[in-house]
């Protein structure tokens, strides 16, 4: 790897208006093989797996070869997959999140973008891609499985049957703790390490999780939209013995495991992290993780492909490390560190890493600030806010927008005084995002109906309220050459960056002053506790976890906690209804009022279109 | 491709005694690059998809480039993967089943083999290798998601509401059906393609499915031993408005779409095989299918991957195609259709496919022939019965073997008289599966206490039962080259086979006249329903599904339904509990007594020994 080389093959689109539907802009272009962007981006040949032709694993093992390397510009931006600055020859690669199979089939469709603005093949990139939720979803169950049988088998066993049977004797009568169960003898401060050598009283203590069943936090997850597994009883068989409980699934991008993923640094660290999930606590309050209950190495094993990012393409044929998939509102809403780390040694210096945080600046981008840098080390010098004259007219007092629903007129004709009363939610959103110390370039994105005199007035309020520039885009339309301007901006706010990053809080702040922090960054004028959410606040703190950072789930179409209040409220008060904890990932995370963790599927869903043409092979329908 | 090349490349093993644990000798191997297999196999680069460096999906594309070419004789064999064609200098591919992950974690341990005959890398074998199990629970669980809804949806709305919402106005207020839509019109008569000419009644009939909830045959699944979820109550939340329902998760590998996976010929197969799977019927009696939730094409989608083989290789790093991987006992227990198809053109004449039926000849084998063998078309020469000195022991009326207890002496030293009383077990599979029209040989798997004397009895007994040859194997022990016996008989009996293929029942008979010739070649005097079974079969039957093959669900551990009924019983009378039908499988399967369709973890389970070593990268611990 020697000096990083501008990116030559840019695929020139040939553009149509009105622009076709996503999937036929897509199956229209014959995706580069992904080896040949590889090579383009430098990934020796030994450093990446392939996944058939379109889609490759890049190894971590990348990060020590290129470990002499200076990184690339990072960018943050909110939801979308630009590539202008390809554009203006610069090495650039973009990071997403790999999206959730549920709203594919359910009502949202997929999540490769849109028009010319695509990540392909997009049937590939929306399914299965490279398996890394299914591993989520594998690993999540098998733990949870294991939280119940566990249960189940101390209920029934003597402490001697038990121990007997984890820790059996072998054809010469010894014992040995498996390398796991070492783990559990350390936090329960036993040093001892041959199993024969236990008094009557460890033993109980090593064997007997005694996990409290009112405890647990531990839910089962599935990357379907089943609003039926939402709230469930297991455990009704005759075999179960009235074990029965009740809990429930979420969607599997929920998973603490996603989180996980998301927030981790390499296999080691992964491991630790897993090893350390809080499943619930004991009857005597101690929390009970993966290793007590063995699983930690497991888990490992079924997320070592999961930690590789998977290298796909734009429909220009510019890298996209796509990897992890958490929802913004419900979990942190970033793609992961490590595809980050790889991304900005592969571009190398001067060139730039965009990198997706979900939903606004109150959402993914104060959790990519504050958790996922906090985490990663990495400092953003320019955080790009995407702004849509539609959703500026919604928060300016528009008429709500229903999806399947035709658009109301305000939204399809001139209407600067609605765009001028909305700018003030975008103006928010800048001096918040500002106020991390990096430069903020506002990204106007332009669709058909939007008119120059709309465009202006966003540009002035943008400017006004301290964004180092604002551009008008139209890659939905044109592809990366509609964002060159963009280009240009994010390169010099790149550029000229040179303030350290600026997190919101000190981590070292109790949970409820972190709490506070986010709430009045919100707009906030206060906080309110349900009872449910202090008693979790105190138990979190007696456990010494009141350290972590902070992942407010919260809706992302407003400000506030309550979805109508547009603009910029500042006239409520936060109701945080109850608090949860991610120990391996790492962060704790209030429920802002009620948030769906399992999405439903609508009376006609999104998989009515889908279908696939047998002779050719090719996808149809996906949206 | 032109006249196939010999095997070269055979991997010489060097041989540890004892034999080492299993992943020891795995990870002593480095594997070959699997488009080095490919090539030696003669796949043609543009007819596979590298799934990383040791796997490979053979796209059934390679089936059309390989027309022309004369299949290889195709031998069936009963749960291990053998390889000593190999080394008689013949072209073979083995073709095995896909591990679940249930038991990889559970009790059981992975199912890659054992000793020196395995398929590697064994941790990629048995953890989501290409994602064709998880694959399978996504369109499992997307279909169940969208009964539940329906039902959800269908209460709340009337006709029209319904109506609207399946079939909406577009921005010019034109309406279309979606192209699954026209296959529910076909199927209700309804002629019309424009959804404005219904009329009110064809609107009702259209529109709402009916589904009457206690009919519901489909059921969750999860590749995760968890007893907790087989039998639960779902529905539970406040907005699901009281709609609870009782069901339960299968393993995944008992989905029905695990066996469309392994019966299907093409993929237009199996898009038709997935929409025509039947969920429960409507409350006036009539079958519900995939196709009328509008589901066909989308669960097709998410299978495309799925139905193209995946290339692995054993320690001697000869081709193993896996696919599919049904279990024996509650489903048709075989590797699929295609993988042999493809194996069978790719060894071409004189070359050789072995392919596994699991367990032994009254459920593997007989599954293999009179369902794999009817859709497929294709006819083995030469079966292979695997006996080993232990079960034969035990079937003589040995101690019981219990897992994690020490071996009772009798199967550790010698003892003629209990082998030669439990070959009349051995006796009744030969004589069952040469009912068939095979040649049969017998392998006899020998283990380091098993005695000459004790493997005399066996090879005398299983000629005069008619087998072709008994021959004693050790590639346990040994690899392929303990094996060159076996390969050397299956050879011979490959060559001198010439009877058409004997189906042990014509479909066109009933259900209970198939039922019954299956409960002959049990053994069974005779065949006893229960008032549930009777119901199901005149239903299945009235609703013209009896000219379908039978799979019967029943005890791999005795000819009959009794698990320690062992020998060759011939006093017993087959329970028929109930009869249930995978329509787009196509086959009705009638549960012998109590089979359990989802496993349980253990006290201590597997996974307490599986662990990565974070520096190399290596899995640990896995048996």
């Amino acid at each position: 790897m020697t000096t990083p080389a501008p990116n030559p093959t840019i695929r020139r689109l040939d553009v149509a208006s009105p622009v076709p539907a996503d999937i036929d802009i897509a199956n229209a272009v014959e995706p580069l093989h992904i080896a040949d962007i590889a090579a383009e981006l430098g990934v020796p040949p030994e450093h990446y797996d392939l996944y058939g032709k379109y889609k490759a694993k890049v190894l971590l093992s990348v990060l020590d070869k290129l470990q002499g390397q200076q990184d690339g510009y990072y960018v943050v931006v909110g939801g979308i997959t630009p590539t202008p600055l390809a554009f203006l020859d610069k090495k650039v690669v973009t990071c997403v999140r790999q999206p959730s199979q549920g709203p594919t089939f359910g009502i949202k469709g997929g999540a490769a973008g849109g028009g010319y603005s695509q990540v392909i093949p997009m049937d590939e990139f929306n399914l299965h891609m490279t398996g890394d939720i299914h591993a989520i979803t594998a690993a999540n169950n098998l733990l949870a499985a294991a939280i119940d049988t566990r249960i189940f088998h101390e209920a029934s066993q003597s402490d001697k049957a038990l121990f007997n049977r984890l820790c059996p004797p072998n054809k010469e009568g010894k014992r040995r703790f498996a390398d796991v169960m070492l783990r559990r003898l350390i936090k329960l401060g036993i040093s001892k390490t041959d199993p024969d050598e236990l008094t009557p009283e460890e033993v109980r203590r090593f064997a007997r999780l005694d996990i409290d069943p009112a405890s647990i936090t531990w839910r089962r997850v599935m990357d379907v939209n089943d609003r039926f597994l939402r709230k469930i009883t297991v455990g009704q068989g005759p075999e179960e013995k009235g074990m029965v409980r009740e809990t429930g699934f979420d969607i599997s991008v929920a998973s603490e495991i996603m989180a996980v993923l998301a927030l981790t640094t390499s296999l080691a660290d992964m491991r630790e992290r897993l090893g350390r999930m809080v499943i619930g606590n004991s009857k005597a309050g101690e929390p009970v993780t993966a290793d007590d209950l063995g699983l930690g190495g497991a888990l490992t094993v079924l997320m070592k492909d999961a930690i590789h990012p998977t290298l796909m393409q734009t429909l220009e044929g510019t890298p996209v490390l796509v990897h992890a998939g958490p929802f913004a509102n419900i979990a942190h809403g970033n793609s992961s560190i490590v595809a980050d780390k790889i991304a900005l040694k592969l571009v190398g210096k001067g060139g730039f890493v965009v990198t997706e945080a979900g939903f606004g600046a109150d959402i993914g981008t104060e959790k990519f600030m504050d958790i996922k840098c906090r985490y990663s080390g990495l400092t953003p010098q320019c955080a790009i806010i995407v702004a849509t004259i539609r959703a500026l007219k919604m928060h300016g007092g528009g008429p709500d927008v229903v999806a399947g629903k035709p658009l109301d007129h305000a939204y399809v004709s001139e209407n600067v005084a609605l765009v001028e009363a909305g700018c003030v939610n975008l103006a928010k959103h800048i001096s918040n995002t500002k106020g991390y110390g990096v430069n903020v370039v506002v990204a106007i994105n332009k669709f058909a109906t939007d008119t120059d005199a709309e465009m202006e007035v966003v540009k002035k309020a943008a400017m006004a309220a301290g964004a180092f520039d604002a551009v008008v885009c139209s890659h939905h339309a044109h592809g990366g050459k509609g964002a060159v301007d963009l280009g240009v901006a994010v390169q010099r706010a790149c550029e000229s960056q040179a303030e350290p990053l600026k997190f919101l809080y000190p981590l070292d702040s109790s949970i409820k002053e972190k709490i506070e922090s986010i709430a009045k960054f919100y707009g906030a004028s206060g906080v309110e506790y349900s009872e449910q959410a202090e008693k979790q606040i105190e138990m979190y703190t007696k456990q010494g976890f009141s350290n972590l950072p902070i992942c407010m789930a919260k809706t992302q179409y407003s400000f506030s906690h309550v979805p109508s209040m547009k603009g910029a409220p500042s006239d409520f008060v936060l109701p945080i209804r109850d608090v949860r904890a991610s120990i391996g990932a790492g962060f704790i995370y209030p429920l802002v009022g009620t948030m769906s963790t399992m999405p439903g599927l609508p009376t006609r869903p999104c998989f009515y279109e889908i279908d696939i043409d047998t002779t050719t092979g090719k996808v149809m329908g996906l949206s």
